[in-house]
Formats: C-alpha cells, sequence, structure tokens
C-alpha cells in the first residue's frame, strides 16, 4: 500500500527554491509518503524546461532516493537527455506520460516508449493520465510496449486501471484522490497530490485499512474527496500551494502563471472548516 | 458483500416464458445469489411492456421475495401503474433509472423519482446509468429528491460511486463485473449481469476477498473480466442467453430482436477455453 | 433547400388531441413549411405507444401527404407493424432511428435497417441521433446497409452530415437549429423542431439564402440560436409547447409526464423580449 | 472566403530548414493561399521553443507578412516575450491558444488572454481547438475577454463556430477541412493543414462557390476529405511532409521525434490514387 506523492514545483519569481523542495520531501517522509513522483502534472512538469526538471531531481534527491522521474517532453532529444541523466542518478525509476496534445498514431506512442526504455538503466513506468494528454495508453498497448514495469494510470475508470494487472509483476497505481480507498484496497497503492498538503489523511487512511475499519477508512475517504472537491473550485494545480503552506506550516512558493497563484483567504478558511484544522 | 444479479428476459417467439425464469432465479439463488434485479438492461427492461414488466415479478416472485423491481418508463401512467403493482407484494424494493433518450433538465428527473417515492410503499433505489441514459443521478441529485435508499450505478468512473456513501445509510452498489473486486471492497456489494452465467465466480470472488487473499481474488476478477470481453465483442446483450445455457445446463430461451439471437458456435467454445469449463 | 419540421405532439390529460395535430399542421404548411417529419424526437417519439404512432400518422395525412413518417422502437414486431401500416398509405418516406438505449453490435443495426427496407414500399430514411441514442450510423454503414435513400442527421459535428454525400443521390438534412444556415447552404434542407413554433424563421433565412444576402440570414441564425438558447435552460422538449402557442396562437395541449408541462410566464416573456414579438 | 494554411515547420536533423519555410511559403501564396498561419498544431508549435517559434517567424516574414503569429506557451513569460518580438514586426495578428494540458479555472484563461491583449500591439487572435487543448474558449468567454479580434475555432461542432458571429466584426474561420466548404459559404474562410500539400484544391472549391455552383463544391469537398481521411489513417501530422514534397513538388524535411516521420510508399500511392495526380 504505498503512498505515492507527485510534489509540486514551488517558484520564487519564476524560478525553482530548491531549499522549500527539500524542506518539503523531508515533511512529506515523515508524515508517512512512501515515495516522490517528480515533474508530474501536480509538479507543473509539461510547463517546465529541461533545465528545471533536471534541478528538480537533484533537490529531492538531495533528501531521498525514493524518487520516480517524470522525463516526458514533445522533443524527444529533450526525453533522452533526460533519461540518460537519470542513469547516472539512484532512483526508483524513470516515467513518462505519452506525448500531448497531439493526435498520434498508436505505432508512434509504442515506439516513444521503446526509445525510452532502450535508453534507460532504471525500471520505466508509464504515466498515463488520458484526460490531459488526451490519449490512453491502456494494457494492449502496455503489452506491445513490452518494457514497462509500472503504471500510473490517473484515469476515474477504475476498470482500466484493474486491467494493467493482466501484466506480470507490474506496479500499478492510480492516480486519483477519490479513489485511493479503492487503489490501496486492491492495487499496490495510490499517488495523490493532494498528498502535497494531507499526507497525514492518507496515512490514516492506510491506518483503518490494515486494521481492516472499513467504517473509518470510508470516512477519511470522503474528507478527503471534500478537500479534493475545494480545491478543483479554485483551480487545483494553484490551491495546492496555499493548502500546503496552511496545513503543513511552511512556504512553497507559488505557481508559474498561466498557472496563476491565488490569493484566497476563502479557500483557506473553507479548507479548515472542511478538516476542523 | 450482497451479489446482486439482474436476471435476463427469457423469450420463446417473442413472450416471456415464466418457466424458464424460475428455473433461472432457483439455480443462481442455490450458486449464491443474494438478490435478483428483474427488468434492468441485461433483462431489456426498455424492450418490456408494461404488462411484461408484471409478468416478470410475478415469475420471480414464485422462487423468491429477495426482489428489486425495475419499473421505469417514459409514461409516467406506466410508471405509477407498475409501484402500485409493487405495493401489493413483498419485494425488498422498487428502482428506476431516470428517463432516457430525451436531454431533460435537472428538475425533471427530480421530480420523476419524487413522484415514484410518493407513490411506493417500498423502499425506491436509483438505477443510475449514464452509459444508456445519457444522463446522471449523481449523489447531489440524490440529496435534492432525499427519499432513494440505494443506487446501483452502473459506472466506469469508481470515484461517482463512492460518492453515495455521503448519503447516511443508503446501500451502494456498482453495475460493471470489472469492478467486482472493488465494489465488494469498499462498497454493499456489486450487482453484475454476468452472474447470469457465471454466479459461481462471484461467489468464489467473494470467498477470496472475505478470506483476505487479494493475489486469488485479482486473479478470479481478470478471469470475469475476459469474459465479458468476450461477451462484448459478440454483443453482450444476446451473448448472455448463450452463456447462461452453455454454462448453467438449462434452456433461458433467447432475446428479442432488434436484440438479435446470436448463434454462435464460437462464442460458447472461446469462453469456455477462457474458463477452462 | 426544405424546411422539415418534426411536429410536436399534443397530448390532451394523456391522450393524442387529433384535431390540434391537423390545426398545427394546416399552420405550418401556410408558412413555408415543406415536409412533416412525424413520431421524432420533438414528437417525444419514443415514448409513444405504438398505436399512438399510428394515430398521429393519420391525423397528419389528413391534412398532407408531405410526411416523413418515424417508425422505431426497440420491438421489432411494433417496427414491422408500423411499416406495413405506412404501406397502405401515401407518404414521402418511413424512418427511423437506430435502437436507442443498448449498445449493440454494428450488424445487428444493418440488420435492423435492413429488415426496415424489406417491408417498406416507400422509401426508407435514416434518423440518426447519436447524442439520444448512444450510437452513430455514419456513411460507412449507411453503405453497408446499402437501401437507404435519406437522412435527417442530428449533429452537431457538421463533417459528418456532409460525409452522407458520398452516397450518390441520398437526400442529406442536418437536424440541428444552429446549423440552419449551413445545411440550407450546402445540403438539401433542414430538419428543426424549433419549426414548431418560428416557422417564419425559417422561411425568412431561406429567402436571405436564396437572394445571397449572407449577413441578414446571418442575422436571422443568431435570433434562432437565440431562442433555441432560451428552450434549452428550460426543458426544450416541453417548451415547444408553450411557445407554438404564445408565436402561432393555437393551443398544441401539452407534453406527457415524465416530460413534465411548464407553466412559465418567464419563458414566453423572455422569448417575446428576444424575437420582437 | 480567404485560405489561411497553418503551415508545417520543416526540420533537416532537428533544426529549423528556413529556406524550405521560404520556398514553401512562396509556392502557397502564388497557388491561391491568402495568409500564413505560423506555429499552429500543424507546424508543431507545443514542441517548439520559444526560440525556434522566432524563427519561423522571421522566416515567412521574408516572404510575406501576411502573417498569423501563433505565440501560445505554459510558460507567460516566453509567451509576452513572443508578443513583444512581434510587436516590432508587421504581421496581421498575433494568435494563441489557451493553455493546454492542465485543467484550469475560467478565470485564469480569460487572464491569459487579456495578458497577451495588453501587451500587443497587434490584433489578438483566439485559436480555439478543444480536441488538443482540452477546454473550450467559447464566445462567452470571448465576451468577457472583450479585445479579441478573430477567431480559428478547431471543431467539428460548426453551430460552436458559427456563434462567435456574436460578437460584433469578429473574423470568424473554421478550422478543419472537412468544413471548407460550409465555413467558406457562410464564414470569413477557412484554415486549413490539408492546404500545405493541396492548396489548389481549396483554390477550386472556392471558386466553384464563387460560381454557385454547389454540386462540383462539393465534390472537391469530398475529394479533399478522402486525402484528410487518409493521412488520418497514417498520422496526419507526419503525413503533411510527405504530401507536400510529392503534390508540391519540393523538400520541406521531416516532422521532429516524437512526431516520427513516415518514410510510407503506400501513403504517396494511395494519395496519388484518390486525387489521380
Amino acid at each position: 500500500m504505498d503512498i505515492v506523492v507527485p510534489i509540486l514545483t514551488p517558484f520564487n519569481n519564476g524560478k525553482i527554491d530548491k531549499e522549500a523542495v527539500k524542506t518539503h520531501v523531508g515533511n512529506l517522509l515523515k508524515k508517512g509518503v512512501d515515495i516522490i513522483f517528480v515533474n508530474g502534472t501536480t509538479g507543473l512538469g509539461p510547463a517546465l524546461s529541461k533545465d528545471e526538471k533536471k534541478e528538480m531531481l537533484d533537490a529531492v534527491l538531495d533528501v531521498t532516493n525514493k524518487v520516480i522521474f517524470q522525463v516526458g517532453s514533445l522533443n524527444m532529444n529533450e526525453v533522452i537527455e533526460l533519461v540518460r541523466y537519470a542513469n547516472d542518478k539512484d532512483v526508483l525509476a524513470v516515467a513518462s506520460y505519452p506525448p500531448y496534445y497531439f493526435t498520434l498514431p498508436e505505432e508512434f506512442i509504442i515506439l516513444y516508449f521503446k526509445d525510452i526504455c532502450e535508453e534507460s538503466k532504471h525500471d520505466v513506468y508509464l504515466y498515463n493520465y488520458p484526460g490531459a494528454t488526451g490519449k490512453d495508453v491502456n494494457v494492449e498497448m502496455v503489452k506491445k510496449i513490452g518494457c514497462l514495469t509500472g503504471v500510473k494510470d490517473t484515469n476515474p475508470d477504475f476498470q482500466h486501471t484493474i486491467k494493467y494487472r493482466e501484466v506480470e509483476g507490474m506496479k500499478v497505481y492510480n492516480g486519483l484522490e477519490g479513489l485511493a480507498i479503492a487503489s490501496m484496497s486492491v492495487l499496490d497503492g495510490t499517488v495523490v497530490g493532494a498528498g502535497n498538503y494531507a499526507p497525514e489523511l492518507f496515512s490514516q487512511l492506510r491506518e483503518y485499512l490494515k486494521d481492516g475499519d472499513m467504517k473509518k477508512a470510508m470516512e477519511v475517504q470522503l474528507l478527503i474527496n471534500k478537500l479534493v472537491g475545494l480545491t478543483q473550485k479554485y483551480g487545483q494545480f494553484s490551491a495546492v500551494y496555499e493548502l500546503t503552506k496552511a496545513f503543513q506550516g511552511y512556504d512553497v512558493g507559488s505557481p508559474r502563471p498561466p498557472i496563476y497563484s491565488l490569493e484566497s483567504k476563502n479557500l483557506i478558511d473553507e479548507a479548515k472548516k472542511i478538516w476542523n484544522k
């Protein structure tokens, strides 16, 4: 029952704040998080330059090697450069979403991941997020790719996530907070952006599940749902910065436009009321 | 961990074969099924006349009163007549999908269910199936309706199903075979059309879950997925007739066009190979 | 540049009001409508019994034989009975949507239309409405069916409608008011539910297009859009009854629940303000 | 009836080939194209660096100032830098898609375009492409933004494109080849990636429309549809390079992975058979 957190990328005047990264990662690990996912969607991966992606990795590696390093890009030269960068480091795995934005034939997607595998010394994980990339790398494609050993499926269709289990030995995570209870119950764990500001809740959920107390576990799940629903109302990628500061007690900077900063007292007040904190 | 089966409606020359209904229901109960859902989608509910819907109820009630009676229709006079018919019988609940086909304002949907509740002596369950009805009666609408006490959510979005848990005391089932393992683990159980031809598999899945053997449970789930995938290839509403005969050993007639009969030796051969039976 | 109107079905205490039908049809023809589409979606076709569908046809035929008769149903016996009923009448064509609600294999849909063609003495038109039926009978399927001679495609994807032009000699209409200007410009005409309450606007639009005055034509189109947008806010299938009475000056009864009646003074006031009437 | 072509970006060993750009633009103008759209989707805009986007603009400006310059990015600093770069040049307009990939609140999208307008000396056009960006900047949002003067709507829903006409004076184009006939008939023109390899066809279509010969115009449209359908089968963003070379007679280099090169003799043979060239 892994708890994986795709960490936010803290900006200060448009530059990555490496000290904030380290403080944040240290805290998450202390609160029960197992693995840090770098340059994911919550980390604004598609908005980072190649060099910023390396910077983020370096900052996290200063604290832990329990890291999955996301290397996806629309420029293959950059992808390969990032894979090679990781080859010299100690990480759990590299991961990538398929190329977003463009409608591409299935063969291109397969080739994309094969190219990554060929270059990587580490395990290669799929980050499947059809809602953002506009394409679905399903279990049939994973079988054709042949070299992937894990998947983070950010997908409300939980049937879809379960199907990856057909691949022998594959690590399977769902990436939606609202499915944490299900992902922890029947898969290898959960990848949750809300873990940035509420790692305690996911740890607590896991405890109740280990104890077989489904009623209490469901109460925690419904609380998580309410917090996530609130962030979606305000703009989830911006809200995570405010809530991390409010609930974890240290500054994690701000996002970078066009992911604009929220300066919303209301968000924090509402969140505190929900969580009773 | 209820196992609910929406039973098929057996036709013989376009008429309901009541004896086949009884044989089938008796067998399902013996194999561990807890509740029979009558006139659902697998039962071709929307294609049945008002009188045929009553006939189905009567046939099932000859065997068991563990029955949920689906009464939905595009003619409110018929809906009410069916609710009243059930009032004189011993059933667990009446249920309805929202009016399908037409795009309707939310108020109409709310009114529709309130009208049913007002007339019914029994519990009223929601049958939510956005993929077929084109509309989603989500937890917010359920709160506005105010009188529903159960829901069968046929929905790949498992987050959506979980959210009904916000309504105190509501029975919550997901209606997709591919989510049986998740529905049994964290909800009140599963409603599965594949239970017509493979009730043993769902009973077995439940046993493994009770024993905490997630690995074995997942194996059964993947086997179920393969069978369901096969029926979808051939036309799932027709395939269920063939497979019930092949696997349960008695004739359950045929569907009624435009749900055409399959006469496919291949389907049965492939299914037997998958299930090893 | 045909203007086709799928007429509403007027109810009085739950029964069809045949006199209202005749008054309505007579008025529409006088205002420039060319063809009456009976038992369509605006006519609540899927909510009518087999006998009510015949009644509607008879009432319209008392006024005109410029009629397309929609015969679709989820019970093939009923479909065939309606086709035969039309065989003894003078109509332009019979039409059908594919079976709605159920997910069916392509072969079933093809068989369904072939069965209709085989029985019909009249031309057979496709009524394609993916948004309501959940399935798309596209030009490739039409080619496989082989016997269809016309299509009403209720589809915002106007590329999709244009593609039916690949079939030599096929009558091609789009069924969305918001595309009237485009359908009249490049196809055989338009099928418009709003023609029930505003036939004048579509006649006017056609005049401007014939005169090559695209600017004025676009103004009429934008006015139509506003009226349709208003009905969608209130519930379009109910609003058409109120607006027909308000703008055409005679009573057309009411819809039948669960298509509930509106008793909304606001709707009419807002509509009058938009149309300046 | 403008014909706008979003030009491809020719790469040679991963670098932009500026001479190929100039040859290509010169040819397009000669064949009747009115406006060049730079850094669009066909131009692989989202896969270009900030500096590459400038390079493309410079190359095109060497040939013509009938240019729309697309400046969108997930990093606002880059967007503003590109707008300022254009300020010193003679172009028709700058344009931008909304930020892709991320789900963002409506306010962020509005702010994004307002920020561009504030900085730009030129007209600012919206490039709306919901299928790629996952968000729809519809006419209501355009009214809230307030400063946009044109739109390229890449959208099969032609109703949606028509609605932008509500904004007084706005230039309105649809961006799908399959809607060229409709866009030219009722809007300001068409933006067509297929114009890279078949500018003659769009010029011909326009001639037929000007002559009022809808039958011939539709024949050209159906031919265009077949060519586009073919490219989609092979991967449209790659196929455009091959077909431009095959049909226009000069080398335009290759795309850049993960938009992999096609080396497909079949594509060209099939395309030639369709077009009879």
